[in-house]
């Protein structure tokens, strides 16, 4: 008799602790990053799946600094190229993510906003950009990649810049 | 003897317990989604709630597949009008939906990128778009409607292309 | 005896199994908004961090109501200027949040789409939008501040539109 009623409310304190469990937090899983596909090496992300339990990071869009701040102000010699300001911007970043403990690798999603080059006949210079971005994605060192859309605006905050960069970032 | 049994089966329980309440995640609260207001049917919900307990998943930004390969690369014939374009961009995010096993039922906010459309004056053809979207948000079969922003770009990464589709999902 | 020690041991274990799950569950941690930089007193934050176990909102983007619905339609008197529009905007926002619950204190991130003013040579109004925005954002009443990105596009939803604002929150 004593053991049954022993063996109830053990099973009592067991479905207790199961109730409870289901209203309970988890351990966040890891960040499941899928890629384009087999037949396609485009350094990002199709999709990145961001789990319950992680912290979700929205980060401002980030300019360049001026490459040479005595040349006229706007000037292409102010700002420098897509790339130069690419590695400006991305630069700017890196040392906003440092000083909050995150990295490129925590990186799920990026809006690259580029402004149409003089150089490249009013185009946005996609080249310029990607040769940054590829020193800082999919590389050996850093492989994990964002979903991303670019696309060329009209123009941002200051005359003559070509590149805003805005990430969300997850830990 | 049945003190001891009685502690092991404890111990067993709260064992027990605890690896559940660390293996078990919560089961999420349903996203809410808010219409516009009742004098407003444009298909679009005016905001959508993703409670805690669902996974975020960020998706990139899809431009359509060419409609005509053999054209001129950049044509109008290339590529097709906004709605047809608009029409690849969607069945190319259904077809990467359902690899994920996710669905036009999941996604909870869209921003959408336009390129003014020659044949329109220079226009983003928003109501070729929408003839588009209808197709799968909104309808019977499939009713729930993301939060969304719609924009008329200078270009998207290929000369000729007009549509841009960015989704987040939550399941 | 040893039913009341088994007792006791059940009741400690059950206890036992509430504190941890009083203080294991996810009451969320709140918001944390990191600022610019000690000498940048602009008025959004560097990056947002919403952690695990809130709820966040993706709001549609919002543009504004004709200021005077008996003017050409899509003409300057329409729709005014972009610090009108922008109040507009933020307005209806408001109004949107409050319906739900929310405030302005509660936008995590928020990105904002403007249009060349003609009257301002083509470019944007950007001291005209933050005219309007810094009454809502960064005051001694309402000081909390989103990461926020700021772009020139081509064009609205409808001719003359110069202001759409979409808003991320999080509870």
């Amino acid at each position: 008799m004593k053991s049954n009623r022993s063996a109830l409310l053990l099973r009592a304190a067991v479905a207790g602790a199961l109730v409870m469990s289901m209203t309970r937090a988890t351990p966040a899983a890891d960040v499941v990053r899928h890629s384009l596909g087999p037949n396609n090496n485009f350094p990002i992300a199709r999709a990145v799946e961001v789990p319950a339990g992680k912290t979700i990071i929205f980060h401002s869009g980030m300019t360049p600094s001026p490459l040479d701040p005595k040349a006229t102000q706007g000037s292409p010699e102010y700002w420098g190229d897509t790339k130069t300001q690419a590695l400006s911007a991305f630069g700017r970043i890196k040392d906003s993510l440092d000083n909050l403990g995150l990295g490129f690798k925590d990186v799920v999603a990026m809006t690259v906003y580029l402004v149409g080059d003089p150089a490249k006949g009013g185009r946005m210079d996609f080249e310029g950009f990607m040769a940054a971005y590829t020193q800082f994605f999919g590389t050996k060192e850093q492989p994990n990649l964002p979903a991303r859309s670019t696309v060329q605006v009209v123009g941002l905050v200051a005359p003559g810049m070509m590149v805003e960069i805005e990430v969300q970032l997850a830990k």
